[in-house]
């Protein structure tokens, strides 16, 4: 039995033990009847807790590998004749809906397989910097949870919300200039979760949504799912261009205008002030509901603060929702859904189908980090933190990727967003950045309407300075020798003919 | 300041005392500028621990009521004005889609209402007993595993969930006969989230649905929400009337068959192994998918204990749900479906719109329940308290209501089906028993196609054994009462007219 430690991984001690010995159990390294280590002995030789190694052999004895026996300790089990997995004689494809079948895109599964590479440096998340996640505050707020009010947390909640997080995110509009109460406030698991019931209540098939072009790809896979077409508006350095909305609003007559105001995603774009009020008129003069989509505001770093659209809203016409996934850690699936009462009944009956309620404990937690200051203390740090990776990407791109990429500097928000020269297409660096280790989200899959194939989004917030520095250079690396082969390719080039 | 302690009560201390100076903040009570009592020594005055103090002045100065000011203490904050909470000018109720509006059920929210009332007893939910939650061991576990795991648990998890608990519910499943790998796994924001995508994912409008009548309310509202027509096929003391299903599916060919066969909500009945046997051939013979929905078998006090639908299924043709609310408690949402893979990955990608993942620290924690026989030790404390409260809820109808109610004993499940005689109905019983203290669920939401006007549903896992007793002797004079005023009335019956 050979054990080696790896301290500097971050994977936990006992995984690391379970996972050798495991590997050692299938490959018949240790053969069935072994006598493992006891406990104590295991823990004492590789210098951890036992809890680490009762931990690993529980593991494994959940999986049948290993078993204990009194007076002869922990065995390597004999293996067990597996039964032959379930298949199916049923033609399922048959049996699928429609609505299931438009949202798969294959560009975005390969990004996610090599993006969850170990040895590649990823620029496609949306996550926050992992290592700042709060994990000591939240452990201690569950523990003060359960002790307090464990027996009424893990019961079912209201299907709107945590009532005192209703509250708590009702009041922390207010701070910021919204007139929003407790009954306009729908806790819900996610803010992908909000845009799905949005998009369930307020569209049918065929009728028509105005969204940024580019936008947020999870919005449109919700919309294309219901069967939505799309009026794209195109984005500049001061967000939709509203005027173009204004044009063409009374000849497709959208059913809804889907947004990101603030920190845009992907370009990290803000609307301006004047484009705000512009957009709000447009909505109320032709009675189209605005869902301000709003996950990056509190993560700004340079500039002034921009009310909300929710904020200058008098008439009653805008859905806003937003999230702690962006600005604390994406695990608890806590977001919110605020507007006016009406849509936020119908919402809550949707979402008693959907799921019934919320993670009542998370709920808690959550409300604890508002209304106790540690919510604005953490993003505190991450305005501190964010900008200086954005920076490091910036002048990284700068020292080595100048010739073939352009890009914008944004003053908030997880993303640069950047184009490629010379024709080159994001889908066809793909596979060759995979090849030098690093990934990003094709900018492609962000645009409604095709188009945008020489874009690429890239997350300054979840890889380290370092890998920041070294993923840039492997990126534009990649993007040398693409065009180095493509203008090989160029020069005998074959013009498209018509298939026929 | 006036601040008295309900030690009896299950409110917490912080809770109490936060509700106290509320209320007396705002009727003027403590007015503006008051100083309140240090922490310390309000603490001492009440015989709790300071953190109870800081707690409630916390939740008090988050609501903006109290403020500390340095050298002055604690004071009673100004009264801000409050603006004018947001109203909307928009005519929402002309944007909302079809399927928000079939699944409001007035009889329910009623229910629910009266439900909640501190003085009512409640038969009416789903709920396991409270006072038995295993919140200490939820408390050791979450410590556990942020102390552990706590970066990646906080992370986005894989749509498809937590890959040990996959492979721990799968190994659950096998060691009951089913032949599952995590690939047959999706875990779910409770089992409700697998009905419904399930649902979206095999039905559209118009599509039948073979169900049992009656069944699931919650499932039922699912498949109406879709537009699913009902083929509902009769309950007997062996469970799904198996040969009607065989006369009718023919004729009506349904798209899904979806079951409780085991200590069905809301009857108690068990499907018997012949009937298990010839549903299976039905569905394989027509080709007909069954969703088997089994959140109660684990919850079996008499009897033997029968194979799964999924452990019988040869052919792959069945799906099957299952969650740890009914058995641990509802808080953390965990479910899962279990089921062909084609099935598992069409939901998984449906999943990934309408909400992207699950919590996966409530996922570890439920794996280390299952793997650690944790999950096991705790089934088998509740089935030892369960069926003594059922036959508790047995022995006081026979005492109190033998002459207005028939009933049947269950092996197992949550709940008591019950019949009113003499023609009573229970949406007429419903608020005579709020007027007597006590609610139930009427049996008519239980039903696809209207009828059941004269059954109830009583559930003896929440009330603890003497509510049961009182609850019992108030429902039996609710209807006493109701019977003596209907009798009444009835003698002078006036004949149904024809409006014209």
């Amino acid at each position: 039995m050979r054990l080696t430690l790896d301290r500097t991984s971050s994977i936990p001690f006992y995984r690391q033990i379970a996972e050798q010995l495991r590997e050692q159990i299938r490959s018949g390294e240790l053969p069935p009847g072994t006598r493992l280590p006891p406990e104590r002995r295991l823990a004492a030789m590789l210098g951890v807790n036992r809890t680490t190694v009762v931990s690993a052999y529980r593991e494994l004895a959940a999986e049948g590998l290993i078993v204990g026996h009194v007076g002869r300790g922990t065995i390597v089990a004999e293996p067990q004749p597996s039964p032959q997995p379930l298949g199916s004689s049923v033609a399922w494809a048959q049996f699928f809906t429609p609505i299931t079948t438009v949202m798969r895109d294959p560009l975005l599964y390969d990004t996610m397989v090599v993006s969850a590479r170990p040895d590649v440096i990823s620029f496609a998340t949306g996550a926050p910097a992992p290592e700042f996640y709060p994990v000591e505050t939240v452990r201690a707020l569950l523990d003060e949870a359960l002790h307090h009010e464990g027996q009424s947390l893990l019961q079912y909640c209201p299907t709107e919300g945590y009532p005192p997080l209703r509250e708590a995110i009702a009041q922390y509009l207010r701070q910021h200039g919204a007139r929003t109460t407790a009954a306009h406030v729908l806790v819900v698991s996610g803010s992908q979760q909000g845009l799905y019931l949005l998009a369930r209540a307020l569209l049918e098939p065929g009728d028509v949504v105005a969204v940024e072009s580019p936008t947020y790809l999870g919005a449109l896979h919700v919309f294309r799912a219901i069967g939505a077409r799309f009026l794209p508006i195109p984005v500049d350095r001061h967000g939709m261009h509203v005027s173009v909305l204004e044009d063409m609003v009374q000849r497709r007559r959208p059913k809804l205008i889907y947004t990101l105001p603030t920190f845009q995603n992907p370009t990290g774009t803000t609307l301006s002030l004047e484009r705000r009020q512009r957009l709000l008129d447009i909505a109320i003069r032709y009675q189209i509901p605005i869902i301000e989509d709003d996950p990056y505001s509190m993560l700004r770093y340079e500039g002034p603060a921009l009310p909300s659209l929710l904020s200058l809203d008098t008439a009653g016409i805008v859905i806003y929702l937003s999230t702690v996934s962006k600005v604390l850690f994406p695990g608890f699936r806590i977001g919110w859904v605020v507007g006016p009462q009406p849509v936020i009944e119908r919402l809550s009956t949707l979402k008693q189908l959907v799921d019934l309620d919320t993670n009542a404990l998370a709920q808690w937690a959550v409300w604890a980090f508002l209304t106790r200051g540690l919510l604005d203390q953490h993003i505190e740090r991450l305005r501190q933190t964010y900008p200086v990776r954005r920076d490091r990407m910036l002048s990284a791109l700068e020292a080595y990727a100048a010739d073939v990429l352009a890009w914008e500097r944004p003053g908030g928000g997880l993303y640069l967003w950047c184009q490629l020269q010379d024709g080159l297409r994001a889908r066809d660096l793909l596979p060759e950045a995979a090849r030098h280790g690093v990934a990003f989200t094709p900018g492609e899959s962000c645009f409604p309407d095709g188009g945008g194939a020489e874009f690429l989004r890239l997350n300054f917030t979840y890889p380290n300075p370092d890998q920041i520095e070294e993923g840039i250079k492997r990126l534009a690396q990649a993007i040398h020798t693409l065009r180095a082969n493509r203008f090989g390719r160029d020069r005998t080039a074959v013009l498209a003919r018509p298939l026929v």
